[in-house]
This record gives structure tokens, C-alpha cells and sequence, in this order.
């Protein structure tokens, strides 16, 4: 057996298959459901698939094929040959095929298909002898020379359209059908022709050529831009490869009995149980993707072929008890005959997969574990959408189809290129298309939301638009896009480009609304509700947040948050009733009159403080004493400079030297934290005395108050033994004069590099730890966050980074000094309490980590609160399935 | 004897002593020396000296003595009238006693000491009866009376001298001699006037509680302002605490026949073997250290007291065999009797020491290695002392003596306090006194030499001074300084504060020069040169130098140095004909332009480094490719922009938006390094080529070139392997174009923490590592070096920090770090090179810690490149002796 070669090519077919669904990563995503398929008696046009092996051998090896590759692929053809009673190259009964790519991961209009390959001149007149249908033959055999210069000699697109628009105007028609077979036949002849001029290659006769022309294209495919670009967008490894499906062609296109189509074994917008599809009669399936022309509702389906619909219905029913999940099927019926031509998990909005697991729990199919790891923590926060606010007074402009949910305001803006420019520049934008292709992932991924004027629910904008959770509205009938010009109308209204638009998509409805408008937030309810009850219980690590308002507190608590792990003190020192106050503490000439001014302060932080504790009832309240540097509070600008001078009654001169002594070249690693904590200890000790006012005035009247110290930026345990020394005393004055004890701790921020490696000696004074991986991560790269957008680009674009370490947590190396800060930390201290609260708390990618590094919690803002708590579910989850990584 | 109590009391006299040498940490320097002498038969004044334990006691106990210690001292004390035949308080014949500290590390003038303890009314009165000599007595009763009240009660010098020199006024003299016993009797009871008055304490009259407050102020004085600033200078702990020597008094102030003086065994300005001391008839030992009365020479002595100065020699000869070291000899002579007070370890100049330790492996005393132990590696550069150019034009307007060799310039200032603020602006300065006191150390330090009217070789500022490597003149009569009104006249020359003045001090001369002067770099030879060759011979390590300039290499080529361990390329973008060029490159619109630019740098570069090269011959150079930000090339001011534009022909407004855009909030952490590297690939591979060019055509002229390629800031091995992947490329394509093979390495800083954290995978793709302690250390504290100034000296201060870890690396952190990337990169590469290239590796501690660590080499300015050596041998020796604490 060892000597045997290696098995490249597996056949489906004839009642059974070489491979089946457990052959993902040999076979694809759809060769290996097409061999399941063929295993459960569900009817695939047979066919084999070529592995993804032979395709990382083909990269491996510049292009060339595995030895016995030729022979396999021959040998299936002859078995294929066999049971469908066809010759391929036959000049009789000429079998045709379709070639498609399958790669492990869906990857939506990414990949390239190759249909009706095997048609020739000699072909072509068979079919038609054997069909009596000339005008099927050669729209059959036009779309495969286009496809065949488009996909496999890289040919635009387009340069095919404008000979078929040229035809169709000569023809005074704009309709693809009113062209009769003269017209296609003559179309295949000035195509061949433009193939020719355009690559200098003749368009080869032999379907065996074909075949292999084909296939080759497929694998190159792998590595086009887009495939990259959407591999990239996806964190999908590029060395998987693809797999190479070969099957025997049906036709949708052959008259009106046929037809193709696709659906959804239940609504993938709302989740609801019900079965959703669309089709075309006389078309193939690139016609219902492609969004060109709108296809007709399964409604339609049930009243006009009953037959065909209960067949689906049947298929439906079979697919999801096998799956356990909501599939996406592609169909095809040739004279009347069922065929599937594919199934796979189907992509759906967050709102859909949530009712969806909730269902299949009830269902019995799937138990609540797999429920939780089936949401996606990166969408989850998708489902916290904001909406139009309905008090709001808006002017609708249109209607289209609702594709993906949620609001969105911005500047219409008409190209991808543009969208993507005007995001960069920091503003939201709605991309306005005609339709999308693939080419406008970049740009749907930059906006706020996403119009097109045409496709319909299953189109490339609706699919794409959803993936990314993007607003979307499709189809929108009611406006005219002018692409050249860079507006559109709607009645006579015109947008042009840059106007603000708004797009509101809830339930049924598209809107389409002039102008800005009020957005409100989301709240969690119903099935969400119900999930997250269920990842709650099965998270071990904490979430908190990070929080300083009143109302950032209570959203983030109604989300599930135990506790705020990051209040920022300086955000309550940038109020307009504060700041000039703040000025004045900075601008003292000693420390008297800094202490007037900080008086002056203490019983607004108290009342901060006092309203935060009041909605923390009963959970820990992190508080960070204050962190940036002095200079930030003061003016920037020439004007701000003047204006603050004279309303400080000081000179503009004066108040210029006093910024100027106080700038810092880098103030990232400059005087901050707990530096100016101990140069300036009054200010820390205004604070902790406001906190403890608040504090014990709270106890006193029955409420359970926990306040957690933090002190920022410590890189010596000197650093907090010096400050904390002070802070201490002052905490236990109020507690005495107050005569309260008070539930509290005093700990340190790790966001130090030398923090991490000496955390031994920092445990030692430190009651906690929370990790401030932003800081951190600027330490430990030695990248300022505010200036790396000069690298980073093109670090993330050539692979040199994997991802954005702000995002994710960079565990090789941000995430050692992590570990060691744990390690080192809890040697000293076996009980000591460690969180983190950089950004990164509530990156689900991160958190995973900050479980299997043994966190107590992680804190993030409260909108991700939810995907926190999600994302520690699916570690935990993982971890007792044996499948994390810990 | 587990049960015995402890013992804290150590006596000495009657022909031997309880301590001995040995007991250093026990008794202190001056006790077991004390000890020590006793033992060998050298005449000491008996005594008994109480242990640092008893302090170590006092400070951890709120000032308590440990139990039994009274009874000791008094046992101690029985025993010392015993063999004096004295009665401390006795009325008729009255024993008198010294006090004095006495810490593990001598610390001159900082301690404090009280002499004639047991004086009082009725004390002075038998004494007066047993010698006659009623001025003697009463000069020694206001004495007591003054120190007691200045170091038991802590009151001011000042107020005592206000009094005196009234009373001189009054009797119409400038001279204490001059004072009669009336009037020093009335002095004795203004004195004790003052003390009530000031302290409203009565001056004590019973001796043992004169005794008892004086023990307590000598603990109560190692925590004073001035000792802990000392030990802080010094590195000494401040837990070693003092012991105090309690001492029979002798008396140099009992007549013309008696004296004190000082002497050292050998010659410590200049090393020669040769006895040299100053002395005063009728004095005390304050007389002659505080720098008041100008003392005699030993010539004098020789040949006005020849007895005494025989016995003299014969005490230094023993000295110097029993100690194997040159000794500071405190003596009086009492009616013609030589005592002597103290010995010990001899300060010297660095360039005596050299020649000390030479002389005694000559003569037989000491081997090399501890020849080469005892020289000070932190002072070493020293005997690199720039001097006044001898071509140079000078207008010498004052000579003194010459305490501390070398030359300084600087802007004379006449107060300790506006010397600091003057240096902290950045200021060279020469600090200009009529004597120095220990108040004026921290000035002394700040200084670049020092220059006072007063005062002999062995006076405070002389000490001092040497001891810090301060340049100085001292006793410089020709000059009268005018502190009030902050000027020094010499002659007819007035030079105000703020004046530049020139100190030049060689061999025997001490000159003083008007103006500023230029001085020139020293060369290495005699004994140094010698001590430096036993020093190469015992080191491991490695020591190369920074050098970017032929000059500089040359210099360090000629001091030792095994190669460059750090050429910085962009010192060479900085040169006049080059900045034009790179700035217009930095300007170029697009990467052709900018190549044509950098075709203009790189004959010029490719000259750099040829002319490095040849210096460098068979030796490695590490060049490191560009690293700071493109910015630091632009101009910086309005009137440089508006040149700049001018001569680039550009608009001010369109260079000012470029500048702009290049901006950074953080350059320390910005587009620098590798990074530039990565965005603009032409720069390095312009350096590179320029290298190779070079390198190459050396080499086919027979010339050994070993390059070695060092990329900055690497954090990610990614950057490394992207980077260094084109670079050979471009090495490959100038050697195959020479065809020659140049020997060479690429490899990386380590400066980023990242770095060291996953160095076992840059390691892979490195051929060596530089440790970039500099930036690593800036990143691992977060500390801008520029922005530091703001809260380190507090952080120095309060202990936070115990030294600036830009000077002295940061072993607890930064060192962690460098021990992690060590110990990774030897991980996966057993025999990467490894060494370090910042400001540490000419630190002596920080170069123990390389040694230690492992490092192949380090890399220091070449006037550091002695010290270096020596640090490296000492580690070695250390090592060897298993003293090391590796």
C-alpha cells in the first residue's frame, strides 16, 4: 500500500462517492458536500474532484502536476464517460463539463467557473442535432468562449460585453433572449476572433485542451488579488490551496422547462423558519448570482412547477436533518429534472444565525454548547445595530430590498477607490454602486453602508454586504445611478457625490433616507438574550468594562459586564466646567495654590465617582488615577492659546513659555502616570480622597460600594511602593472620619515592558494587575499608535505582520511578556487578581488567549462587552472539548 | 556562649587591641585600622572603638542603644583610665577624649567629629595646674565648646566664627594666635551663651553626658543631607551604618613643641615613591584639613624636627609593607611625642595610582591581577585628560597648586548652587571659591574644575576634587575672590561671573588662564600603557568601539579597541555637502528620483566607508543602515525652512506641508529603522552597495575588510528576514561585478523588547545580535531620554531609582531583557555573536554585567574603550578569584 501513488482525483457519481463531507480540506467545501450529497441519494450531476493537494503540489512545484495527476484525471473521465453515455470529444454525443474551484473556506464569487466546456464547432452541431435547439447550443457555447477568455486567458470582462451590447443595439433590443441563435452563433465567431487579437491565442478547438487550460486556471485563481485580498480580509491561510471540481453539465439555459436557481434551507436575514430561494427559468446560474437580472421568489416556484418545488422541499428537509445546519443550495433543473449542484453552510446575517442556533437547540438538533461556538463573537456586536431614531423626522427618497440589517449615515460616495480614500480620511461614507463585483470588497468594507441600484437578496452586494455586517439595501428599483457622473436620482431628487444619505434596514424594509439622521442604540432582547444567558454560563474568565460615564456604565452593565475594569480619570478633567479649573491647578505657580485649585475639583470627581459607584452597585469599580501628561490639557491651537490666556487673566506670552516647558518630544514615554503622580502627589491624593468620599458616603446609606485602585504607567516596584504609601493613608483618613470600612483595593497597571519582566517584585505591593496592553504594545513593538500608519499598511499588505497588533493581540510577542507578567506575578502572589484592559479585552481573538493564559478577567468597551463574553464562552467551550489550545 | 551577650565595644591600647583590619565592616575603616596599628606596635592614642552594629541598632530601634552597651562603654571606659592613669571627670587629673566616626568606606569631611570631650570648668582648671599652659587649655575648651554645639547640637559654624572674629577685631589681629587665654576663656563662656540662647539647652558639664550626646550625634550623622549625598554619589549603601572611635586626646595645640599633620606614603598626585606631608605646630587636626592656616612641608619637618620625621619614615615604611598599599597618615605630636591618629587607603590621582600599583608589582608587593583590580575603571578615563594645546596663545593671570591634573574651560561662577543650575543649561563651568566645604560637593561635581584662593594639597576641595577627576587648583594666593560681589581679580584683571576662564594643571604646575583655551586629547603610554596591557591579557570580552569618523576610529584603534561595534551611517547624511542632497532625496516624488538622489550619496558614502575600513584594517566593523526618521534631516526653524526652500528651489509653503506630513507624535517609536528601510528598500540598498563597493576594493588591493551589516530596530523576525533578503542580493551582485568574496555577517540590533522576547526566532535569520541598550531601555521603562529631566532626579533622589539607567544599565529590567535574548537567540543559534552597542558598554558595572551574561563584545566611544578593557578584565579576575558573582 505504501507504494501506491497518491490518490489526487475523487469520483461522485452512479448512486456513491470516493470522498464525503468528512473530506473538507482534501476535497473543498463543495467537492466534499457534492460527494455527501451523492452518498445521502440526493441527485448531483456525477462528476470527480481534483484535491487540494495537487494544488499546493502545483504551487510547490512552479505549475507543474504530480506524477500520475494526467492518468487519474483520464481514468474518471473514461468512468464519467461510462455512466453518463457520453464521449467527451465525441462528435455525436458529445458529453459536456463544468469546471469549478472549491476551497476549503466559502469564498463568494472569488473563485473562478468554467461552464460548457467541451463545446466545439463539432459539439455544438451534435447538441443541436440532438436537442433541435440551435439557439440553446450557442448561448451555451458564446457563454463558454466569454467565460473561457474571461476566467482561464484573463481577459476583461467587459470587452465581451460591449460585442453583446453592440449586437443587442443592432438588434434594437436589451435583452440577452431577443437574440436568436444568428446573432449567438455569430457572437461565438467575433468573440473567438476577439480572443485571438487580444492574447494572439487561437481559442482551442480539443475539449481535452479545454479541460486542461481549465483546470490550470482554477488553480491559478487561487492566488488572484481578490482571492488574496478576501483571504486576507478573512484570516484564511493562503497555503490550503484549492480543490478542482469537474462534473458533467445540466442545463437551466436548455428551454423553459429548464431554469436555475438558489436557496436558503431558512430565511438567513431574519433566521425565520421558512424556506427562502429565487430563480430564472432559461438562464444559468451565473445570471441569478450576478444580480443582472431579478429573479423570481419560490412563491412563484411552489404555483408554477409544484413538482419541482416539493422535490426541493424534500431536498431541503434531508440537507439540514444531515447538516444540522442552514444550508445554501444551488439547483438546476434540465427539462424538468431536478439537479444539485451545491451545498454549503449558509452565510447569514447575526440576527439570523442567533434565532437560527436558539431554534435548533428547541429542535433537539445541536445542544446549547455548540449553540454558543456556532455565534461568531467578531459579528456578535452586529447585533447591538444601531437604528434610525423613530422620532426622528425623515425624508424617504426610496425603497429597495432589505439584504443586511442596521443603519447607516454618510457621504454617498460612487467608486470603491473614492470610499475607500474619503475613509481613510476619517469620514463615513455609503457606497453607491450600480451592482458590486468583487472588486469592490475593499471599498463596501471601508463604508458605513452599501446601495446598489440593482441584484436581488442573493446577490454579490447582498452576500458580501451581510459578511461584513455592513447596512445594505440591493435592488433599489427606485433610483437611477449615474456612475459617470457621480450621482443618482430619485424622482427629482439628485444625490451627488459626497451629499449625506442615510440607509435604514429593519425587518422588510430598505430605506433610503436624504441626508443625516439620528441614529439610536440597539438593546439585547429575545434569542440574543437567550444565547448570551447561555455563553454566560458557560465562560469561566470576567468581563468587565471599561467605562466613565454614567451611561457607558449602565449600557455596558445591561450587556452582562461584572464590573467596570478601566475608569479613566482624565476624561471627567476634560469637562468644560473642569478644564479651565484643571488649567489653572497646572498652571500654579507652588503647591498651595495647586492644592486650591485640586480642592476646587475633588467634589466633581466625587460626584463622578458617586454616580458610577451608584450604577456598579455591588460589582468592582477599577479606577485609573489620572494618566496623560499635564500639556494635554492645554490649549494647541494659536487661538485656544489666546483665548485661554485671557480668560486666565495671564499673558499669551507667558502662558505660551509654560506649554513650551511642559512639551515633550515623546510624550507616549514621557512625564505621565505614575511619574506625575509622584512629582505632583497632590493630584493623586485629591483623587483617592474623592473616591473614598464617595465611597463612604454610599456605604453609609446601605450601598455596597468596591473600588479598586489603579495606578497607570508603573515600570518599578518602587514607582508604586512610593505612591501608594501616601494614597493608602489618605484612604484610611476618609474611612476614619467617614467611620465606614470600605471593601478596596490598591494595584497597578502592566503596561510597562519592564513591568512585565520584573511583576515578581510589583506583586509584592500590588493587590492587582490589570494589563494595559495599548501601552504595552507600543513599548514592546516600540510603535506609536498615532504614528504607524506611515508602515503599518504595507507591513499588514507583504505579510510582514499578520495582523494590526491594536486589534489583535500579538501573542509572540506582546502576549510573552503577558505570560511572563502572569507567571512572575501570581510566583509572588498566588492569589493575585489580573486582568487586562488594552482595547485587545475585547477582541475575541484576544480574549481567547487571555483565557488560556489564566486572566481572571478582561474589561472592553461596552459595546464589545457582548462579543467578550462570547469569545470567553467559545474558550471555555473549547478547552473542556479538548479542542483549545491550553 | 550563645548566651553571651552580644559584643558591640572594641577596645584598643596597652599593646593590642581586640579588632583588627579584618574587622572592617565591624569597626569601620578608621577603627580597624585603629585596631590594626595597635597590633603591629605603631603608636596609637588607646581607645575603644563602638561597632556599625550599634548603629545599625540605633537607626532600626527609633535612636534606643542595644541592651548592655552602656555597660560595655563604661567597662571600656574603666579600662582606658586604668592604662592612662587618668579619671574621665576626675578633678585633678582629668582624662580627655576624642570622638570621631568611623564608616565601613572612608567618606572625608563628611562625618563629624568632636574633640576634648571631659572639658569643664573644673577639668580645665586641673589641667591648667598639671601643664601650666592656661591659653592651651582654654583654646582647647572653646573648641570643644564650638564643635560641640556645631555637630552634637547641630548649630551653625558661622554663628561660633561671628563671635571670634569679633573678639579678633576687638583685639585688633587677624590670627587666633594671636588671642590670649583672657580672651578664649571669655570666647569659652560666649560661646556657652550662644548654645543657651540659640538651643536654649545648657551647655552639658558632666562628662559622660557630654560623652553620651556625642556618641548619639555621631549615629545621628550618617543620615545627614551631605552623607547621604555622598553615598549616593559614591554608590555606597545607606544601610552599612558608622562606628564611632572613642579616643584619648593628644594634643598638637599644647605648645611649640607639639603639632599635627598629615602625610601620605607616597606621592598621590603623581604616584612617585616619595614621602609627602604637610604639618602645623601648635594646632589641631581641623587646622590643617579645613584649608585655614597653609601648613609646612616635610622638608621643613626634616629639618626642623628630625627625630619626628625619622620616626615618621619608619612608620610609613611599615605601613606600606604591612598594607601593600599607600596610606593617608593622620599624626600629632604631643611635647615632642609622635602619635599617629589614623591610616588608611590613600586617595589618589588616577595617573598616581597607575604608577603605584606598577612600582608595587615591581617591587614585589601585589601581582597583576591585583594590580589591575585596583585601578578604578570608572576613573580611568581620567588619565585621558585633554590639556591646554602648548601651540595655543595662553594669558596665564594666576598659579596654585596643583591638586587634580587635566585642563578644563569653562565659565567661572562663584556658588555651588549657580554652578548646577549653569551646567543643568548645558554650560561648561569652573567653580570659583575661596575654599571649598562639603556643602559645595554637589557644585565640585557639576563642574569642570574647580579653583580656590585657600587651602593645601590635602585641603577639602584638593581631596575632592581629585576623588572626582574634577580638574583643580587650589591655594591659589594670587587671586582675590570676591563672593559677594561674584568676582576674582588677579592683578589688574577683573573676571566676573560668567567669564570664561582656562584651569591647566600638570605635574607641578597649577596655571589659570583668561579666555577660553583649546585643549587637546591625551595618548596612552608609560604605565598606563603597561597596566593596560596586564588588563587586555586577563579580559574575555570582547571591546570594540561607535566610531563613524576615521578620527574616531583611529583614536580607539590606538586605546584597544578590537573593532567597531557600531558605525552610525547617518552621522554621514549630515555633513554639509551631503544634507542638501538628502533632503532633496527625502523630497524625491517618486523611487526613481529618489534613486538618482541616493546615486549622488553613495560615492560619498562608499569614500566613508573606505576610509573607516582602512583604520579598521583586519579588524570588524559593524555598520548600522540608516535609523532615525527622514524628518530629523529637514530643517527645524522658520529661517532654516525658508532657506532650505530657497536653495531647493521649492516653495516655503510646499516644504513646510512636507515637513508637516512627516511629523511624528512619537518619533522615539516612528517611521525609523528597518522600517524606512522596509517603506524606501533604495536607501539601504544604496548603503549596502556603498559598503560592498567599498569592502571590495579594498580587497582586491590585499586589504582584510569584515563588514558586518547591522539592521536597526528589528521587533519582528518578518522585518529582519524582508530587509536583509534584498540586501544580500545586493551584496551577491557588487561581489560577483568585484569579483571578490569579502568575509561578512548580516545581523540586527536588539533595541526593541519585542526583539528580545522572541530572539530565538530572529536569531534565525541573524548572524549576530547588537544589544541597542540605549533604545532598549528607553522602550522597557518607557522613558523618553530627552523628556526624562522632569521627574528622574526626583526619582534619584527619594531612591525610587538608584542610578540613572542610562548611565548604569538596569539590571532588574532592562537586564532582564537582555538575559532573555541571550539566552533565546544562543537557543536556536549556539554560536551567534553577540555583543552591545549602547552607551552601557563603556559602564563599568554595566560591562561586569556583559561578562556575566555571556556577551562576545562591547561597544563604547572610544575615549571609554580603557575603561571598558579594564571593566572586562576585572570581571574576568573577579571571576577567576570566585568573587564574581557569575
Amino acid at each position: 500500500m505504501d507504494n501506491a501513488p497518491k490518490k489526487y482525483v475523487y469520483f461522485f457519481g452512479d448512486g456513491g462517492a470516493d470522498g464525503s463531507v468528512a473530506m473538507k480540506n482534501l476535497l473543498g467545501g463543495k467537492g466534499a458536500n457534492l460527494a455527501e450529497m451523492t452518498n445521502i441519494g440526493i441527485r448531483v450531476p456525477p462528476g470527480f474532484t481534483i484535491s487540494t493537494e495537487a494544488c499546493k503540489y502545483y504551487y510547490a512545484n512552479d505549475g507543474a502536476y504530480p506524477d500520475g495527476l494526467y492518468d487519474e484525471i483520464a481514468k474518471n473521465l473514461a468512468r464519467l464517460e461510462l455512466i453518463t453515455e457520453k464521449g467527451f470529444g465525441d462528435a455525436k454525443n458529445p458529453l459536456l463539463l463544468s469546471v469549478r474551484s472549491g476551497a476549503v473556506f466559502s469564498m463568494p464569487g472569488m473563485m473562478d467557473t468554467v461552464l460548457n466546456i467541451g463545446l466545439n464547432d463539432k459539439s455544438a452541431a451534435a447538441i443541436i442535432k440532438e436537442t433541435g435547439n440551435e439557439r440553446f447550443v450557442y448561448d451555451s457555447y458564446r457563454r463558454f468562449v466569454q467565460m473561457f477568455g474571461n476566467v482561464v486567458l484573463g481577459m476583461e470582462h467587459s470587452k465581451f460585453e460591449q460585442i453583446l451590447e453592440t449586437k443587442k443595439k443592432h438588434r434594437n433590443t436589451e435583452l440577452d433572449t431577443d437574440l436568436d441563435s444568428n446573432d449567438l452563433k455569430d457572437l461565438v465567431s467575433k468573440y473567438k476572433e476577439l480572443i485571438l487579437t487580444d492574447t494572439g491565442i487561437e481559442f482551442p478547438t480539443a475539449p481535452r485542451e479545454q479541460l486542461k487550460m481549465t483546470i490550470n486556471a482554477v488553480f491559478g485563481s487561487w492566488n488572484t488579488n481578490r482571492a488574496i485580498t478576501y483571504r486576507n480580509l478573512n484570516n484564511i491561510s493562503h497555503d490550503l490551496g484549492t480543490a478542482v471540481n469537474v462534473q458533467t453539465m445540466v442545463f437551466g439555459n436548455r428551454g423553459n422547462d429548464s431554469g436555475t436557481g438558489v436557496c436558503f434551507t431558512r430565511d438567513v436575514a431574519t433566521g425565520a423558519n421558512k424556506f427562502y430561494g429565487e430563480y430564472l427559468m432559461n438562464a444559468q446560474g451565473e445570471d441569478v448570482v450576478a444580480g443582472i437580472r431579478t429573479p423570481h421568489t419560490f412563491s412563484q416556484l411552489k404555483n408554477e412547477i409544484p413538482k419541482i418545488y416539493e422535490e426541493l422541499e424534500a431536498v431541503r428537509d434531508r440537507l439540514e436533518k444531515h447538516y444540522r445546519e442552514v444550508q445554501d443550495v444551488e439547483f438546476t433543473i434540465e427539462s424538468g429534472k431536478l439537479y444539485i449542484l451545491q451545498t454549503r453552510g449558509a452565510k447569514r446575517t447575526i440576527q439570523a444565525g442567533v434565532k437560527i442556533v436558539v431554534d435548533f437547540v428547541d429542535e433537539g438538533l445541536i445542544d446549547r454548547d455548540t449553540a454558543v461556538l456556532r455565534v461568531n463573537p467578531n459579528r456578535v456586536d452586529q447585533l447591538l445595530h444601531k437604528r434610525v431614531d423613530p422620532e426622528a423626522a425623515v425624508n424617504v427618497i426610496a425603497n429597495g430590498l432589505p439584504a443586511s440589517p442596521g443603519a447607516a449615515v454618510g457621504r454617498a460616495i460612487f467608486s470603491s477607490q473614492r470610499a475607500l480614500q474619503c475613509a481613510e480620511r476619517g469620514e463615513n461614507v455609503v457606497l453607491v454602486r450600480l451592482e458590486t463585483s468583487p472588486d469592490d470588497v475593499g471599498g463596501m468594507h471601508a463604508s458605513q453602508g452599501i446601495l446598489t441600484a440593482r441584484g436581488g437578496m442573493t446577490s454579490h452586494a447582498a452576500i458580501v454586504g451581510r459578511g461584513m455586517g455592513r447596512c445594505c439595501i440591493v435592488g433599489c428599483n427606485d433610483i437611477n445611478v449615474d456612475i459617470t457622473a457621480n450621482r443618482f436620482t430619485a424622482g427629482d431628487i439628485v444625490v451627488n457625490e459626497g451629499d449625506y444619505i442615510t440607509l435604514n434596514v429593519s425587518g422588510d424594509t430598505g430605506e433610503v433616507i436624504l441626508g443625516k439622521t439620528d441614529l439610536i442604540d440597539p438593546e439585547m432582547t429575545g434569542d440574543f438574550k437567550t444565547v448570551m444567558g447561555w455563553a454566560t454560563d458557560a465562560k469561566k474568565l470576567g468581563v468587565r468594562t471599561n467605562a466613565d460615564t454614567v451611561y457607558d456604565s449602565q449600557v455596558a452593565r445591561d450587556f452582562g459586564a461584572e464590573g467596570i475594569g478601566l475608569c479613566r480619570t482624565e476624561h471627567m478633567f476634560f469637562g468644560v466646567d473642569r478644564l479651565p479649573i484643571v488649567q489653572q491647578m497646572i498652571l500654579a505657580e507652588n503647591e498651595e495654590s495647586r492644592k486650591n485649585y485640586l480642592e476646587k475639583l475633588r467634589p466633581m470627581q466625587k460626584e463622578d465617582f458617586t454616580r458610577i459607584f451608584k450604577v456598579m452597585k455591588d460589582l468592582p469599580v477599577t479606577i485609573r488615577l489620572l494618566d496623560p501628561p499635564l500639556h494635554e490639557f492645554l490649549p494647541k491651537t494659536e487661538d485656544a492659546v489666546k483665548e485661554t490666556a485671557t480668560s486666565m487673566n495671564i499673558g499669551v506670552d507667558e502662558l505660551k513659555n509654560i506649554i513650551q516647558s511642559l512639551h515633550e518630544t515623546n510624550p507616549m514615554l514621557g512625564h505621565r502616570g505614575c511619574r506625575l503622580g509622584i512629582t505632583h502627589p497632590e493630584i493623586y491624593e485629591m483623587q483617592v480622597q474623592a473616591i473614598f468620599e464617595a465611597a463612604a458616603e454610599l456605604a453609609r446609606d446601605g450601598h455596597r460600594v468596591i473600588p479598586e485602585v489603579m495606578i497607570p504607567l508603573v515600570g518599578h516596584v518602587n514607582e508604586l511602593k512610593f505612591t501608594k504609601k501616601r494614597l493608602i493613608k489618605t484612604a484610611e483618613e476618609v474611612m476614619k472620619r467617614y467611620g465606614t470600612e470600605i471593601e478596596y483595593l490598591f494595584g497597578t497597571m502592566i503596561e510597562i515592558p519592564r513591568a512585565a519582566v520584573t511583576a515578581d517584585e510589583i506583586a509584592e505591593e500590588a493587590e492587582f494587575f490589570s494589563f494595559g496592553t495599548n501601552d504595552l504594545t507600543q513599548m514592546t513593538f516600540g510603535f506609536s499608535r498615532d504614528d504607524i500608519g506611515k508602515f503599518l499598511p504595507l507591513y499588514l499588505e507583504s505579510g510582514i505582520l499578520e495582523s494590526d497588533p491594536f486589534v489583535t493581540i500579538d501573542q509572540g510577542g506582546v502576549g510573552k511578556l503577558v505570560e511572563i507578567g502572569v507567571l512572575k506575578g501570581r510566583s509572588t502572589k498566588p492569589d493575585l487578581k489580573i486582568g487586562i484592559c488594552g482595547e485587545h479585552g475585547g477582541n475575541p481573538a484576544s480574549v481567547e488567549f487571555c483565557h488560556r493564559t489564566g486572566l481572571d478577567y478582561v474589561s472592553c468597551s461596552p459595546f464589545r462587552v457582548t462579543a467578550a463574553i462570547l469569545a470567553a464562552a467559545h474558550a471555555a467551550i473549547k478547552e473542556k472539548n479538548g479542542d483549545g489550545r491550553s
